[in-house]
């Protein structure tokens, strides 16, 4: 029963650069090889999952990301998070994985087994690098801020050096990442097509719902943001 | 800039039962103790971020789960994979850690630095049983399917005993848990609120669209199938 989001189906099967961790593996025919989709995963993510060892277990943890695909040979993905937090001081020294994951559908088959589930998933692996420049540490924010919401750096005040110093940013190159994805619809044994059994696939996605406009503020909504909430589909 | 995706701030904060990797870190207020919650991010969840070591690496990979809270003490999460899944062979003989994550807002402030985001985010470790026993293991593979798409393991072919050959189910115990949530507006400092720059909340939200029944099917779509696409709020 290889749901997609299966831990089976879902192993790395598409190396970018291949290495034993990103070696090819099952389900070669979802395996999409072209960087390009790793760009456009990552792209249309909005979080991904950072996983850390801290001790003897993996810790993973949901978080903001931003990517600049100039930065660096094959493009740098950015992280950020409180100087303090365990995950940050801990990544520098380590191999991270970082996995960004678009829920696209839910494959109802005939068979139990053949329920899946459309998703396009992307795995990066890499020894973070801790970003010291001040320049590229404002970037990097500002890159995280604007994956979120285009343009918004320019429409805030940017971090100040109190605010810097307690923020940490690590830069991840995409060099080691694989992507996988599944679409369509469901595929039964021939031997199940004939059974009573109703087959299909309930689309998913996440949507925006109208801009909140805060308590404390009396301005209009501005482009950046509705532009942002319509990208995501909210009702305008 | 501690947006709430951020590693720091979605740091584990709630143990619901204290352990040194579940103890109680930064960001107090935002924590909630009660396993009820725990439960509700566990049920409206689809899909969990499994993390595993392989080698001297973490591994990341979105899975389909599914909760028995009546069984153990605590209850129970499954997964389930193919035999053949590294992660899968691996999990078994190691400290886990499963996490889900509702991503309910985009939080736009002021400054850069209090962007945010509403989410309700569980995570989960322990060394999960891999499940022998052949009802337990169907049950298992049953409350995964049926978690997706409630009544569903009653409206297809059950797993063969070949099928059940090729799929390894895992049992969690939900004892080792903790739960964090951001809800509300924009939180800026006193002296940043006379700024100029809009600040609110762009809400987000997993939707369905309506279900597409397969090519080779011409049965209408059954109650069950609409029932849950509906509750994701499904055009209908």
């Amino acid at each position: 029963m290889p749901l997609s989001g299966d831990a089976g189906s879902m192993t790395i099967t598409t190396p970018l650069q291949p290495t034993d961790r990103t070696s090819l593996r099952r389900s070669k025919e979802r395996a999409a090889t072209e960087r390009e989709v790793l760009h456009e995963v990552l792209r249309e993510g909005m979080f991904c999952h950072l996983g850390v060892i801290l001790g003897d277990a993996p810790l993973v943890l949901p978080t903001a990301y931003g990517i600049d695909l100039d930065r660096g040979v094959d493009g740098t993905l950015y992280l950020h998070g409180s100087v303090a937090a365990r995950s940050v001081v801990a990544a520098p020294e380590q191999t991270i994985c970082v996995t960004v994951t678009h829920a696209d559908g839910l494959v109802l088959a005939r068979s139990a087994f053949h329920h899946s589930v459309n998703y396009r998933s992307a795995v990066i692996f890499g020894v973070p690098r801790l970003v010291t420049d001040p320049d590229e540490k404002l970037h990097g924010l500002n890159v995280i801020v604007d994956h979120l919401v285009p343009g918004r750096s320019h429409a805030t005040r940017p971090p100040n050096r109190k605010e810097l110093a307690k923020t940490s940013v690590l830069a991840l190159s995409l060099t080691e990442a694989s992507v996988k994805t599944r679409a369509g619809e469901a595929n039964d044994d021939p031997e199940d097509l004939a059974l009573p059994y109703w087959t299909g696939v309930i689309p998913l996605r996440t949507v925006a719902g109208e801009p909140v406009t805060n308590s404390d503020c009396d301005l209009l909504t501005p482009a950046h943001i509705r532009t942002r909430a319509n990208l995501l589909g909210a009702p305008s």
